[in-house]
């Protein structure tokens, strides 16, 4: 995975992305350019190439002279975020995402799910945003802390959790009220997409709804923030 | 105010803004164009005009061919917000933005605080983020719904809030946990901004720091998820 433009190249750094290499334009040898010193700290290797070279590289053509060649991010299975959870002698705490499109929600999603604690997130392989760039720009390093597993068919996980004990339960409006329902057991709860919500085909697998009760007229919430609220909630009661 | 571009105009009809007028290039005229039938739909009045008088008036120059000549978004005072508490019959519960600068985020806590049944949020007059194109675009029209004040000193507004027996926590790492304390009364909550969180001055007003438990390593929660995270837990403790 190329990731190309000065600020992408140094939050791939932060983010404890495996970067091969950096490569640079030439004319950046003699600056004493801080991403080139924050290269070496973290002892990447930096190639320095001709802007020429660099363009043909280039795949956005906004390499502003910062390439970095980094490893594809490492999706993992299902159960290795339950045995995650195990290793920490913790109940299963999962995120399923049924659809996210925003990289930006998605990258704030890790963030919140990275704070609340949770063993991992599962995305579908088709119809949603992958672990791309700037999603790892958006989780601000949480990415690096975070197992995600990026599976075929979103039913078939469901099922393989519910055979390992874990309660799934969709947040979604029409459900029950969230503050009443008892959430500090082995849990895994599916947000929908931006625009259409969990799918009915998902949500009949799920046990059952948990939906934020809402006080205002337009009432809609940004889907990082009803995930963050989520989680926090279900953080809130593990820890009392 | 001008909003300019497909999208942005669409955005603000949808969001309840007054707009005075939309000018509309006049190729469009023949073309049913969906805008302009909206625009009709919502009694706006539709001017149309040559290319290039739309490119002499627009600010941006990427108008695409539609402009909303839209009324300023009309800012309240303090006193505007614990009316509107009293008049539901319900004790005050405020948002204050310590210089939130991203109008996205902003645009998301809208959202958030008009789902939580938020009175009202205050802004400060300098280094903060006002309430422009993009933020009522993000706040996918809870804007239309929500008073904004801004003001030229938050401590004052802190001061002023206090006198009407609102008390006033700080949202912060380093404070007592948020899930033991008694929220369910008048109250405000100031959120800091992205890049430097409350500032030291503003805190010294408050009566109390807020600070959600983190469980991870990397712990660190976009503002807007924060706020929405903070502002549901003191909607729990008002609704239980």
């Amino acid at each position: 995975m190329f990731i190309e433009g000065r600020n992408a190249v140094k939050e791939a750094i932060k983010s404890g992305l495996t970067i091969n290499k950096l490569m640079v334009d030439s004319n950046f040898k003699t600056k004493k350019d801080d991403i080139i010193n924050y290269a070496f700290e973290n002892k990447i290797k930096v190639e320095f190439l001709s802007r020429m070279i660099l363009d043909k590289k280039s795949k956005t053509m906004h390499h502003q002279g910062f390439i970095a060649d980094a490893t594809d991010f490492e999706y993992c299975t299902c159960n290795d975020i339950l045995k995650k959870a195990k290793s920490k002698n913790e109940q299963p705490f999962i995120v399923i995402l049924d659809g996210i499109e925003d990289p930006h929600n998605f990258g704030a999603i890790i963030r919140s799910c990275e704070c609340a604690g949770v063993h991992g997130i599962i995305i579908p392989k088709n119809r949603s945003v992958q672990v791309n760039e700037t999603v790892i720009k958006t989780s601000t390093g949480a990415i690096s802390n975070m197992l995600i597993s990026r599976v075929t068919n979103i039913k078939d996980a469901i099922e393989e959790l519910k055979q390992n004990d874990v309660w799934v339960y969709g947040a979604e409006l029409g459900g029950d009220n969230i503050y009443k329902q008892k959430l500090n057991r082995s849990i895994a709860v599916v947000i929908g997409s931006e625009g259409f919500g969990i799918r009915p085909v998902v949500k009949s697998h799920c046990d059952g709804i948990l939906t934020l009760p809402l006080k205002g007229q337009i009432n809609s919430l940004n889907a990082s923030v009803a995930c963050g609220i989520v989680v926090f909630e279900i953080l809130r009661q593990r820890e009392i």
